[in-house]
């Protein structure tokens, strides 16, 4: 049985403290917000868990195997840095840490203590997501071509992070969990509408080799909201529309052929392919739920979790390089090689 | 009455020849193409149109006054060049040239010779964007922000230019005709997914003064057809669907305020507005049927058109500025400033 | 402040207490349900509620005032007669009764004993339906000319009741609730796909006078959800799609001009109208809780509900004026003129 | 080589001259319209057909073997008639006739001259109505449950016939296309909007034996246009959508499994099943080049065509019974059996 507290009852919190709740193997003991009346919440919902305004109180708990921490992004590695030092296991909200170097602290560390280090990039565990995933690895869309997606609503305004971290993060988590390589060079443009605020819009274009390219869209301030993703490949592709109530995932038996042929070199070489559409029955399971169930696994397997230190790591990495290029209309950031464990 | 001649009957002459023939005040005279079997259906359907496989009867025609061309790109500027020295007026399939230096060259030959030189940007004359260029001239948004253009679907693969000139170009003539700014840079990506041929995919950011950014994503291998923009702006945003068969143009009174008391820096600056939805009625008109009106009045007139030389001069740098910026993988080029008679 | 118990905890009961746990002038005071596990699920989330498994003791408890009703249909006569003569006011699950002598005896009770006599129709108290009630009575849309709702899924079969008493008693409570007239007679066909099961599709036409019609389709085994009213009025008309996440009611400048101009008598006598489509926003309060606040506030200022018994008696009689007509293939059925104190 | 004529060049009989124009096997020789500027369009595009106002030209034009006729409504027994005794084969615009006798006597004199009488029941011979008949007889759907179709759009009013010839007939020929059984009984509603005018809005229930029920809703005032079919199936349940541009069949692996276990009698007879959804490629030959191919066929083969007399008689037959139970506000009408040759 894994004892768990979790760190910050604001907007994400609540869901932190129902799935793990509801989760077999273990057991929510303990949680901490600096707000009384979110305690009183914590409260009156669950009147067995403990309450304390001093997170500090859950890493001196003996009885707490691990934490989920849910605070503002300015303090996840202070708070995780402490946690893992107690020794607890920790499962962090996106986005690791605000720096490469922080992050690699956070990884560095979890490893010496033998803790599982997982950061809570939601849509990996989703249904969609995951049976995406089984199509990329079977093949079925042979090699994959370009991932484009679109992540944009009248959303709420962050001030001490520009759009690129509060949605960006998503796309480039699941991108990472996706694609087959990792991406050498990422060039960003982007915009801020309101005077002294990050940007509210942003363009991302990741390059990989193998001709494989990925663009991700975000915006804080458009009029409708969209959360559609088209992924190409050479034999078929893919829209993934995450507000579509039943049909998120369509797998189009389209594309073209590209003929060698000598005699057609200096004529037409590529012709169309069309054919049916599928639409596979989805897992629909809550995200937040199988990662509850997964991050309790991997604290009792002692596995490393899917999203794991390094995955946040490589998150941190290309959305740094991203505000990076940002701040340069647009040119071309290199990424570095890191070491990956597995 | 102004008489017009049409070279190049493929794909798009027969849509040329059908307009001009009923259009007032103008009749189509000649045809002129390289394959017998296209002049065989000019003369089916026209009976009365004298058809010609060498376009230089037509430039020697002393009854005709102007030339609507819709050959292929590479000949654009040979074609256009001996009927603006043979003193025909000048309809030109878009992109005006596939430099600048051959743009110019036109514009000039059109200016010493006082003849109305216009360039086929056909969605400029479309009643949704005419409709959005009222919107926005009226203040009704307020101050644009952005602007975001989608146009992809599975398309014919061009070999001579890539994906920009066959897509984007819609979308950069319609900006230039929308927006109330020239972008002072442009930085694209893109990618090519079959050997040896121009980049199918592209990614195109227009940099403007006042905060406002404009983006393209065009591409010739997508599942789904998308011809979706969006529009931002400080009162109203839009939504353009071209695809939408009856409610193209959504005006969203939707937006944000900005509030700079002095309370609220510390807390949250921006509030969230959201109101009613309006879908005006638009002119149904075949956009090239209000085009070659508009040539015809222009030639009648001696006016400008919309789509004169400069606004196909434009276009054209900023397709040539992008084209050089995706082989840089997003690097910013910076557009020069033109003298621009308007 | 108003005491409120809940009588039936299982699907629809917590909503019933959370939405009056949450209204402010009212307390949840009881809640009672058969099963102990039931009870269980209300002491964790609402320790300070008494629960018991024996629903007369909230109908003897002085304390209370109301009860909200929210048991199987066969019970609700019984259940809400008792609460009725023990003095409570009572919100009852719609039907009001699965006959109308059972539903005019209730009526009559809650006269002599002044008591609030509420039926749950709760799509009346949604902003959209609001929303077209003021539409219709500011005369926006001129004259009614007809209502035509579908409603259909892949639902759940109920036993005991066909899919009219289920499903079609929202449209009809909307109904009665939007138009300005009562029907005369009604029209229904069905068909039940599971031996000795009730109808799991059905079509009902209400006939109405001044050319006035209304159409219901409903159905228990349909491949998509499908929740979409279209109203038809001689200057506009109205799509109302609850399934549409932020455009659930647009208004269509649409219709036809009849001219009885004596030339016109054989030529065309109509002719087409159409303009601008509008989308007003909407009060997103959930339903239940303007419900809520609507039984207190009756409760409070002696009035009646908007959703009072007769309301509920007419629903009730067209439901088993097509239930009838259901088993005659269509055959019209009379709805007998009743008294209506309104 | 077939030798075509065509009565009546208005609104659908263009469509009729380009397509048999365009069909190997068959010749246009001549065009009849009472109206000389509609000649003279056939004239300017087809400058090698003969012209006339008179259609009994073409039946004593010894040449022709077949007529294809797109006149009115009110025109098509009489011309067909004459057409059939002066030995010509015949394509008649839908409906075949206005009262089931008239279709009889057609039908009758066709046999007997031994020459092909088809109906023009243009979406029989659609892709998608193939593909879904396709999928029915090869059971794919399982039994037939239901078929809902409806048809609704700010229409053309007739002032000859109600909105069931219009639109409804369109409905009725697929049903007795894709069904494997004949209806034997129908009801139906529907209301007129306009005084002194036929019905503009109207719903048919059409009554199977095995639970087999079809419904079909049409309307001429809508602010919409719809064109939507539900088909359940036992095994399967198909959405049509004629407006869909790529994606108008979508099969289903949804429907409910029904248990007859002596335990579950008592509780739950019905489990739910939901799998993938598929959407099959279709054939997008235009519909008309089908027919006509098909048509010509027929009188080289001497083959019955699928929409031949008897298929139009019965459709003709199902909406002589709609019309007749609307005037008797939805009271159900018998079927005869007819005897039909197939």
């Amino acid at each position: 049985m894994v004892h768990i507290g979790v760190i910050g009852y604001g907007y994400w919190g609540p869901n932190l403290v129902r799935n793990f709740a509801e989760t077999p193997g273990c057991k929510v003991i303990a949680v901490t917000d600096l707000r009384p009346e979110r305690l009183s919440a914590v409260k009156q919902r669950y009147p067995y868990v403990k309450t304390t305004n001093d997170y500090r109180d859950l890493l001196t708990n003996k009885d707490l195997d691990a934490v989920a921490i849910a605070t503002p992004c300015s303090t996840h590695f202070k708070i995780a840095m402490e946690a893992l030092k107690a020794g607890k296991h920790v499962l962090l909200e996106k986005p690791l840490a605000t720096t490469k170097e922080k992050a690699s602290l956070l990884i560095k560390e979890a490893d010496r203590r033998k803790r599982v280090l997982m950061v809570d990039h939601t849509f990996v565990y989703t249904g969609a997501v995951r049976r995406i995933k089984e199509l990329i690895k079977s093949k079925e869309l042979g090699d994959i071509y370009y991932y484009d997606a679109v992540r944009v609503n009248l959303g709420l305004f962050q001030h001490d992070v520009n759009v690129i971290w509060d949605l960006a993060v998503h796309d480039v988590s699941v991108i990472d969990y996706l694609l087959p390589m990792r991406p050498y060079a990422v060039s960003a443009t982007g915009m801020s509408h309101v005077a002294n605020q990050p940007e509210n819009i942003a363009y991302l274009t990741l390059f990989f080799k193998n001709r494989l390219i990925a663009h991700i869209h975000v915006n804080w301030l458009a009029p409708v909201k969209v959360r559609r993703t088209l992924i190409g490949g050479s034999q078929k592709m893919i829209v993934y529309d995450d507000l579509e109530p039943s049909e998120k995932v369509k797998v189009y038996d389209k594309g073209i052929n590209v003929k060698s042929d000598a005699k057609s070199i200096y004529k037409m070489l590529v012709s169309y392919r069309t054919g049916d559409i599928w639409v596979p029955q989805l897992d629909i399971t809550e995200a937040l739920r199988t990662e509850a169930a997964h991050f309790v696994n991997c604290i009792e397997k002692k596995k490393h979790p899917i999203t794991d230190g390094e995955s946040g790591l490589r998150v941190v990495q290309i959305l740094e390089a991203a505000t990076k290029s940002i701040s340069c209309k647009g040119r071309p950031i290199k990424l570095t090689t890191m070491k990956i464990a597995k």
